[in-house]
């Protein structure tokens, strides 16, 4: 039995494998969608050891550490070290199988320190102390992490608020070899029914120089900062979440008053809230679509399950789920109402409810118009299902309704510099997939098409869709 | 890598290859529901060129030519030739790797032209040329399709108040190798809440011959059009699509307001739309009970999701979506009430939502009863699931809810002459899944047992399950 | 063409193979929750044949054999012989390919009677003479087949109300092998919206021996039963079921109101049945933490979806159905309530609506906290899903979302004594899934983490979290 990494990890034919290792693996990243803070990449953070950089923000590893019933204070205690986090989590690490957080960390423990053994809790110390002396002697950075897999562009995701010096800062940065640009991420101007909403619109206020004490007003703040946001990184990239939503029409003088209700902080009714969502979702869209933004929708998150961990630990920290309120027929009214006043954008639906995939994937196809390729398209599979088994269920399924040659391929969507890898495992089951499709005499168009298939997807099309430099 | 059409086409293991070669290949075709013209079969159409007959009608490839931006003067538009719309098509096939337009453009061409190799722009050209000529040559016209498909039956589907005129011709024509019935589909008497819905009464009226004013007489003037329809065409099939479908009880008094509401062209609510509709599918199923149809109901459409583009363009034209908005309860309930009533018909549930797929085999299996083989079934994967992954995954897991052996297996719901190899995928895939099944030992009942089943699911099923003669 | 069955039934990789003989055959069964009767267990029941063995109980083959069209006498008819039963089920067998009814009874078959060859029409009286004449020459009866199996623990399921004087008497039985325990299951008493609830009551007072006239006193009443059922069998198990599912808050008031209600026999309204069904839950779940039991909840079950035959033939024939109602949120709601107030108790989760499985998996993961190891969990493939397809689904997509070595493994949920082998099945399954894992690179951290992980999940596991002795 095969005890350590194997280069042919995901490759179980030999046209996927041909693919992969000719057409994929030397690929550039594209990382158009992540949660990386840009203070970090400015200042080029120094890591303390692997345990920080595994364990001082993965909510993935959280949720699996407390699925052991280890104590809390080896997760996100502040008293225990990143030392101690890190050796509870590589003790529970043979015992991941079948798990994403496995073959990520060995793909970690490979690409950035050459480690092929798997982490055990009897060599966790010594491969502690290898990577130890390895970020120090390499001098692995956020930077480092970057250039080392290849990654060319990376879009964070802020605030319409936050004011960017970051991002300033790093566009006069000629050391930066990497392009840095940010995602508009407008949610909170959505969450209208939840506390802090009106301290939120002064912050919006001060952020846009403007008065905003209507929901018109409101949107015209946004769409200055989402100019804003584009004068400064050039970006095109923006991202919405929606869980729990219902497609609900009002009137203006009904949003208006919802609005009006919202800034006072009275509590809004579910009609009311789903009013008010689906008129600010039609509004950005309308926005996007006039300023040349993608629009990313997040769909069927269930926030905060588990509100006394949220409260006492913090929101984002591994107690979000998944959420199956949110009906096909929601998100396809705001695609059709944009459609009708020629505003709909191009637009990147994901799906956290992995049942509805299909369902959207369908969705896209029917709104897609002439002058741009894939103009609304399902997205990569995202946060619970971004692993082999969700990656290659997609591509099986989807590849059926919607050309996946016209996909805008992987994203991290992660809070690690060390994450990159997940395109290398993207891309394996990519070239697996393709691999058996030819193998089986479903495809019959010749290497030169595929290797080109296997580039678009990797690379080009992402470049192509967002207009990326 | 392979280059050309491979006759072990999904065939990866060699039981299923023995299954397929010797069991399912030459079995004749009955196609018990499609979409195909009257007109087109009697008058038996001249087709200009593969154009025609690939892109005329087909918003299976509509939908993946604008997902690639190309514009629609190229896909629907009347100001360019079938050759152009060709050309436009032929390019983006080889993109269109994992979609089943790529491997049933391949079949198509294989099976009806003898061309091997691959589509691509290159080749386009040629391929026209060779297709012409062969059209000519060959006259491959509506029967010329069929008889070499080995097609013994096909239903098309019509409206209640069609006069069947082309089916009376068809009953006389001796030289028509292939019997032609067709399904009874009275959906725009299910739609009361729809513009149009007094027009079509009045319609209703003069093909029924009666006054149609109330709800009642409704009901009795459509017995009478199904009645009419099986005495010209000896059909046994009918077809309700029934989208967002929410079973509510309402009293005769409540169905006839709601009737008399409708027939003023009032707008109806949500809740009258759903007693209307539950009371009118109960009603419908006791009549295909008493006449002896099969009751096929397709469950989940998202009808004209794009609205701008319906408009424009006309319905039915790649602008439908899948819907997940209709409860497997309220589909029971109609079961449930007619079985209550002595009065359920044979019935074959369609789900479009992939994801319920196994919850509506689990249904159907609870109504099933003494006397009829597969009384209540689920039907073959249909639209957008209509694809080798599709059909794989409904054999893999409805085989275990519900006896696959009784299953009355493929159908190609087309509006294309030229789309029988469907049944030759079905088969394929059929065999395959057979096959794996053996080769892990899960089945060991043998040969003859095997291919038994094999020929019941691709031909014999239907035949006893209609009733065909 | 293998025609006689095979110990490499589902192992289709070596390491499978290797990881199923050498750690997985040999393992002890506790089955953890069942249907089996007390009383047949007590008075080591004799049967008759295989008949009774197969046919007298067991709603799976009786939905099959509807599904043929079978009169209902050779189904659940008095008027017919086990023989004559046997026979008609005998002769649908070679059609069940696919089918969990297949493949169990030829393990049943091979494990009990040593018979190797498919069972048929032609071999169907053969058969039947020989386990006959084994059932009698082994005395094969309850205890036998529990032994047999290697099955150390057994869970029935009782009603609060139940005296469990077979259990009582079981205890004292120093010739019986294996342990039997039962589970907690009151959901008479959170049917409050059906007939018989007033009824039901008084037998609770009955059992309890005191007072049952509000919500608070039946609340007592049952944590007095639950307390009964712990001191007779030592039990740490109970069970729930909850079709059709919405959370909805209510007031102390509230609910007294809609119980008096119900005592009276009134219609409760959906939303006071929901409000009602809501505190009931988190009450028991708050018993069940106090008392330190495991929470099972079974989710989206479609009680008597056919309710003329439910009439005529009784609940639990094979009338019941998958629903999709029930959404994430409800479930998440319960369990976010019991942690807020710092009494949720181990749960696991069994979702009959497969499509679902994953996001309960995930909400699982979101309520897991220190000191339990994997104190929210999902349950085995349950019902419908209980079978190769199902399991190996299952453990695909699930082991990506929560770590499946923590997984408590298979139960039979059977009400017959030939099920173990259903334990066999899950077994294969598993280790053929951990060894194409390790076959295609994804896991590589040995054999010895492996054997460990398979055994824990088919034994170890299971006695720990339930704290079985």
């Amino acid at each position: 039995m095969n005890t350590s990494f194997s280069e042919e990890l995901c490759l179980t034919n030999e046209t996927g494998r041909m693919l992969y290792h000719k057409y994929a693996e030397s690929m550039p990243i594209i990382d158009y969608h992540c949660h990386l803070q840009p203070r970090d990449i400015w200042e080029n953070k120094q890591f303390e050891d692997i345990g920080e950089m595994w364990l001082s923000g993965d909510h993935y590893k959280w949720r699996a550490m407390r699925t052991f019933g280890i104590d809390e204070k080896y997760i996100t205690g502040t008293e225990t070290s990143y030392y101690e986090k890190y050796l509870a989590f590589a003790e529970i690490v043979p015992q991941l199988i079948g798990n994403p957080l496995y073959i990520w960390c060995a793909l970690e423990l490979k690409r950035f320190f050459d480690i092929d053994e798997p982490l055990c809790k009897e060599n966790a110390e010594d491969i502690y102390v290898r990577t130890k002396a390895l970020i120090a002697e390499k001098n692995i950075t956020p930077r480092w992490c970057m250039e080392h897999s290849h990654v060319e562009l990376v879009s964070t995701t802020e605030d319409p608020v936050d004011d960017l010096k970051y991002h300033i800062a790093m566009n006069e940065d000629p050391t930066l070899k990497t392009k840095i640009i940010t995602a508009f991420r407008p949610d909170k101007a959505m969450f209208a029914a939840k506390p802090g909403f009106a301290e939120y619109m002064k912050a919006l206020e001060n952020a846009a120089d403007m008065k905003v004490t209507t929901f018109r007003e409101m949107i015209t703040a946004l769409e200055r900062r989402l100019i804003y946001f584009q004068k400064i990184t050039g970006t095109t990239v923006s991202d919405n979440g929606i869980p729990d939503f219902t497609w609900v029409d009002a009137t203006e003088e009904e949003i208006e008053f919802i609005f009006q209700k919202a800034l006072r902080g009275e509590k809004l009714t579910k009609k009311e809230d789903d009013q008010y969502r689906s008129a600010f979702l039609y509004e950005m869209g309308k926005l996007y679509c006039i300023h040349d933004y993608v629009m990313q929708l997040h769909i069927g998150t269930y926030l905060d399950a588990n509100r006394k961990y949220v409260k006492r630990i913090g929101q984002s920290t591994g107690f979000d789920c998944a959420d199956d309120s949110t009906r096909v027929q929601s998100v396809g009214e705001l695609l059709n109402r944009l459609t009708l006043e020629d505003r709909l954008p191009k637009t990147i639906l994901y799906c956290l409810d992995g049942t509805n995939t299909e369902n959207y994937a369908i969705l896209a196809a029917g709104f897609c118009e002439k002058a741009t390729r894939a103009k609304v398209q399902l997205g990569a599979p995202w946060w619970f299902h971004d692993q082999i088994y969700g990656i290659d269920k997609q591509f099986r399924s989807v590849s059926n309704l919607y050309p996946i040659s016209l996909s805008v391929g992987m994203l991290t969507d992660s809070r690690s510099f060390l994450s990159y890898p997940r395109h290398e495992l993207y891309r394996r089951v990519l070239c697996n997939f393709l691999g058996e499709l030819v193998e089986r005499g479903e495809y019959f168009s010749g290497e030169s098409e595929l290797g080109k298939t296997v580039q678009n997807i990797c690379y080009n099309n992402v470049k192509e869709y967002f207009g990326f430099k």
